[in-house]
């Protein structure tokens, strides 16, 4: 029996529990016996996090739109071939909050980037790596945001209005639309304990697969 | 009569005077009577200086050759969108300590970044956009490094090798052999004064030119 690495993603939009849930997998793998890691983007290595603070922070100057897509994928770039790649090479599974999902999502559907602008610079960073599979933790718009505003105080992706996430989630389940076998969908605006239920059954479906390659 | 505003980039290995000529060419178009600004690569605004400071503190993570790449492209898009076109547009001079073309030198003669993932990443963030001069400050690399050396703490780039840098001034040379309307090659090893008139002369043809257009 061989067992490889899997480089599994959360997504969705503010709101949708991708932090809880990101605990309940991790839970999950090790009830399974699993060597994972946990990481996040932008993030997950020194540099990287300095970036995604240079990015998250409100700041009086306008940040372009090509600025935010450059310092992503430089944040991603480190990441990649810094952290996740070696776990990956190591047998390790990843569990990653947010990945080129949330650029295609954030900076395509938010900010209007075009796609094919974002696809070049993920082919350039990432050669022919993608995510082994994606959870799409999908509420709502209203939901979520409610949610995240009891969290407190928004950051600068945060304060966008409703309709900027609106087209967030709409790249985000067309995405999933178009590809099933990489993307599972888990609606996100039932009961934490259906959520957690949901992500559970999928992480462990996963595991049955791998360990049967 | 009409005027408009010249983009001119300040180019050169470590050493060949490149601070000492932008304040030559300052007090060169004060002379003229020119609207200008000076500013640097990679920096010009908050954001971009922000960046600069990410890219050259040394660090124990090793920096990815992808990621170096584009933080250097991110500092760019902001100060070319925010700080250089505004000041063409409003008919001023902008003298710039290094642009694009040290990219092409450093990440791609000095780390062996392709230059076709440079010139990607070129049209991507400028479009068409180039500078319309580039004095190019040549000095064999050891009389440079002497100079820099003198300065005193050498930053991440200046820990290089002595090879390193020959490959940088090897692209240098090559992009102003190809294209020479554009590029201004000044012998920087003569004397400073002879270096100073040199930059002043090529500065004096350049407001004639654009005075007469």
């Amino acid at each position: 029996m061989s067992r490889q690495g899997q480089f599994i993603t959360f997504e969705g939009t503010e709101g949708v529990g991708k932090s809880t849930q990101l605990a309940n997998a991790a839970r999950t793998l090790e009830g399974l016996g699993v060597d994972f890691i946990v990481t996040r983007e932008p993030g997950g290595t020194p540099m990287a996090e300095a970036i995604r603070e240079l990015l998250l922070s409100p700041r009086e100057e306008p940040v372009h739109e090509t600025t935010e897509l450059l310092l992503m994928f430089a944040a991603r770039a480190q990441h990649l071939y810094n952290r996740i790649l070696p776990a990956l090479n190591a047998g390790k599974w990843v569990l990653c909050d947010r990945f080129t999902d949330a650029t295609f999502a954030y900076q395509g559907g938010g900010r209007g980037v075009s796609a094919q602008r974002i696809a070049l610079l993920e082919t350039l960073v990432q050669g022919e790596v993608r995510p082994d599979h994606v959870i799409l933790l999908d509420a709502p718009v209203a939901t979520g945001m409610a949610r995240a505003q009891k969290r407190g105080e928004l950051d600068r992706f945060e304060q966008e209005d409703l309709e900027f996430f609106q087209r967030i989630r709409d790249v985000y389940l067309a995405r999933a639309a178009a590809l099933p076998s990489r993307y599972h969908v888990i609606d996100a605006a039932r009961s934490l304990e259906e959520v957690s239920d949901g992500v559970s059954r999928v992480l462990a479906r996963l595991f049955k697969m791998s360990a049967s390659l």
